[in-house]
């Protein structure tokens, strides 16, 4: 059968990815796409590469029609999805890409986003969309609530490390290098080709990202205990992909080991071997997640790396991922497709 | 069934992007992989890219068995390509990627390319592979020659120009922006990142490009009389794609509507609306090709623009495209994946 | 002697470039900058590159006190810096960097800016600033108009060869690939980075652009009957830099001679080897102009071409070599700089 | 007067930036250039953008007059470096870019290096480059050795903290994020324009670098006590520039009060206000290097970012500023010239 799929928000970068992806998806087909600002024009005028597509045309949210839609994604700005997705039909499946519904405390989303919750009920429900830690939650869930890009580069180096016990929770240090696509759209000095090009920044310095939201309370809950991380995300000339360096206190061997276990059998995450580490080309434009441990020159610490593309394996392509699980589909099915290198 | 692929010189970009299209082929297996200089390595090795696949080790070609092979790419360097192929099984369906089969006349060859041809009856026997105008000849060939990436390019905003008699033969200027892979993966000053990124050149200026002797030969064949273009390319830093911006002199709206009618049901090429023009960036990573024709304020000259990816429709794409003529499969499995943006 | 000199409109990317040229020019000192939307902000807060540097802080024009100040540069936007100038002093010598005055005729400019002028009479003044072809012009001239970046680029390549009368003047053809840092720092969908990078493409395709009011102003006038050019602009993904490569129907060696000979003795304009040809990483961050000459294969054809930073030789290091003649300075003063490579 | 400067090993990119400054130097004159595999060349054809410039043809070492030279600077290969500097004159100033006289210690060299060193009492009389910390020595010495780019920019960031007992000895951890022109001109895979671009890779991970060699010899030596810290240098998409983030443990506010008044009245390092930090692309080409520093959310942790051109401040401008120094010049003669952005 051939499942249709509704993807509000479709004129960003997130939404563009989830029409590419879903063009691969034998039992998929995209039936609505909404874009407020773009209403009535069509992806080929907003999205060129996507013009070979026999695809709807772009309607308001309030023009579209759910009935018949097997599932809608929603690529939304963050705070518009939660109002959005209060007023959709109850019984829709729904695969929410904003960062409305990562945070399951109240206080937690209040504090990191600076507003009430519009939904509060909606944020309990929510399952939070790590696909390879929540699979039998997102199985059965009706609203999966995909991570945030760096969260979940950070998480597939570390969830298995606190999990296990293998590291000092206390000492644990992100450093990552972000590609821009990360940060959408949206017209910005400071995302323009000439003042981004030759450059690399930090931001978000000393602890404010967002995302740090979601860093505490998954690893919190892993541990039992709280643990609070640092996190400082780069933004670099690259469009896709991020590479978390993650410096941890361990026996590099006893983590390589771990990693290499909890990972076995699943389908995009490679643990590479011992002493090698990954690069954010070698996964440009695919759903796959490299993981690498090389043990520092210094007793008892390691360095974990982990690579993966934001618009995909770190969002749309998660998405797409949790969908299949929610319809009942192989996981993988639509999302096997090699990286694009060079 | 599954038809068992080869591909020798897989340890080039074309190399790795065959296997990256073949791995989304349902009917295809990647069967022998050879390698002279990377022989013993895996294919993880050399194209991380590629970690996920479960693909054969390199060999060297001496070493590779043919027997249960269906069909053979041969992406080795010029000249060795032709040496490899007059000792490869006579029975054996192969798609070249080299330049050395693209030229049916011995002197041409020659000319060119400065040596004599070594397999001269294989010259003779090769089937030219832009797809959309030897369909029928390559669908019977053993034997289909890939063509130049930017002969492709060139090609593809001119045939239909030429054949139909609606442009001035004697005044064609091809200006060319290429990206760097099309230069392959050797170790040359210029493609460094430090020389290319932030620059912008061009080279084999004047009319010493060898794939004039591609425009040449085919335009001359088109027009039945002798056809000599110039052309220029430019190298820019870009990894992928090649922008042909073509100034002819005839009616823009009469080239517009030859074009179009020309490619009429072609799933590959698009023509875009009268007056719109392509980028690379909507075309990368697909085997898509996209042309659009400006009127020039000059009366009676027009701007016809062509963007295709130079790995995927200018060479690996290309060549699938023929080998799934060649087997009988549908021309355009395993090829219609949507380009990979932003 | 030291000049005080004013820059308005320094918010942008060529007000940046002339204060970063002006900080090593030892007989000028910036005295006032201007920066509406920035006004009351230090430059070390817009452009961080320039913190090192003792600048005024930003004002709006309004509060700009012209007492003492011996030459104001404004690199205000398009009709903007007409209306502004009408107002200014009219004993100040004044360098635009706008369009505003580089069109002689009052008409020309309506067409190509569809806005009637707002300072007839001071665009009869103006003195175009192509310093190599207007300099006894300038050195007496009180207000100099800046010419476009792609402009400057196209006459090097041209003037001399239309003045010499050594080219086909009906069949010119300039295809340029311009460098991102051209658009401005203006807010624009296609200049973001992850739009742009991996990108190139063409833009105002046809003889829209409106430089092209300049190309016909000075070709015409040069030639004695109207010239009319093909233009065609690409965006490439660099920062800095625009490469003309220009077709013209000569003999190259008489070409070569004609620019040889035309730019003997020009401290910024450099004529490489019959052959040669120039690229845009070779010129960055110079006021250095390279230009190459390369015979086609056609006979009588040949492809010139020439590269210059369009923000340095383009714009702002132009716009100081005019300063330095209407103040009695050496031209060079402050511009000898070497290009930044790599 | 102008002094006559030789430059040796002028064929790669640390000997061209040397020229580039030389140029701009009032008192100094390229008098002698040695490139032993480009000897007979001009450094045009070595190095376009040099093209302007009145210049000495490349010779060999064997082939260079030293009469009358003032100061050599030593722009050879690591190895190399040592045993052509021993056998040039003995009162020659020599400034050496390479890393062959940066460690004291004849043992830490060989660790290191892997070699012993072929001129131990050279190593002995060297003195470390790092000219605000060794400024006193450097104006009185002979030979100086110019430090890593990457040691450099560590140093800016850590030396003072140190120094000041401010930070946590075993807790500090170096990320670095460091453009391709560091990596030289060499013909390497990993720094081809098609397998850079678009990437993102840590290198040396683990402890494995040899600019830690540098870190434990000044670091050492700083606190009196044995400091071994973490150091993962990444190589980003960019060809110029070193964004060191340093992660500390101690009070924000007091290490930022440690580095404003460590470094007031240096000229070239600029300490940002509290809370800001730099970016690469705000010192390009410049010899300026931007210290920032952030509080994190975790109590006495601190992160201290520095930029810096690994091409200018990071060697070839760092050379340039021990020559003034070492010729009784000003320290910044030559050097005063704003960053180029964008």
């Amino acid at each position: 059968m051939t499942y249709k799929i509704a993807i509000l928000g479709a004129s960003g970068y997130t939404g563009a990815e989830l029409v590419r992806l879903i063009a691969n998806h034998p039992n998929m087909e995209v039936a609505a796409l909404s874009g407020n600002s773009k209403a009535g024009m069509t992806m080929a005028q907003v999205f060129p590469h996507l013009r070979h597509l026999d695809l709807p045309v772009l309607t308001t949210i309030d023009d579209m029609n759910f009935d018949g839609i097997d599932l809608a994604f929603c690529a939304l700005p963050h705070k518009t999805s939660q109002e959005v997705i209060a007023k959709l039909p109850t019984d829709l499946k729904i695969v929410d890409l904003s960062a409305d519904f990562r945070l399951r405390d109240v206080a937690a989303y209040e504090k990191w986003y600076g507003n009430p919750h519009a939904a509060p009920e909606l944020q309990k429900e929510a399952v939070y969309g790590l696909t390879e830690f929540y699979r039998d939650d997102i199985k059965s869930a009706r609203l999966v609530a995909g991570t945030g890009c760096n969260a979940a580069t950070g998480q597939y180096a570390l969830r298995p490390l606190i999990a296990a016990g293998v590291i000092d929770l206390d000492e644990i240090i992100l450093d990552l290098a972000c590609a821009v696509s990360g940060a959408g759209r949206s017209l910005k000095e400071n995302l323009l080709h000439a003042e981004l090009s030759e450059g690399a920044h930090a931001y978000a310095v000393g602890g404010t990202h967002r995302h740090l939201g979601e860093f505490d309370q998954e690893f919190s809950a892993l541990a039992g205990r709280p643990v609070e991380v640092q996190f400082t995300p780069h933004l670099i000339p690259a469009n896709r992909g991020i590479l978390a360096t993650v410096y941890v206190k361990g026996d590099a061997q006893v983590i390589h080991n771990t990693l290499q276990s909890s990972y076995l059998g699943e389908p995009f995450v490679e643990v590479l071997p011992m002493g090698e580490h990954p690069s954010i080309r070698h996964i440009r434009g695919s759903n796959f997640c490299h993981v690498g441990v090389v043990a520092d020159r210094r007793k008892d610490r390691a360095i974990v790396v982990a690579a993966l593309d934001n618009l995909t394996k770190g969002s749309s392509g998660q998405a797409l991922q949790n969908a299949n699980l929610m319809l009942g589909e192989d996981e993988t099915t639509g999302l096997m497709m090699a990286p694009v290198f060079p």
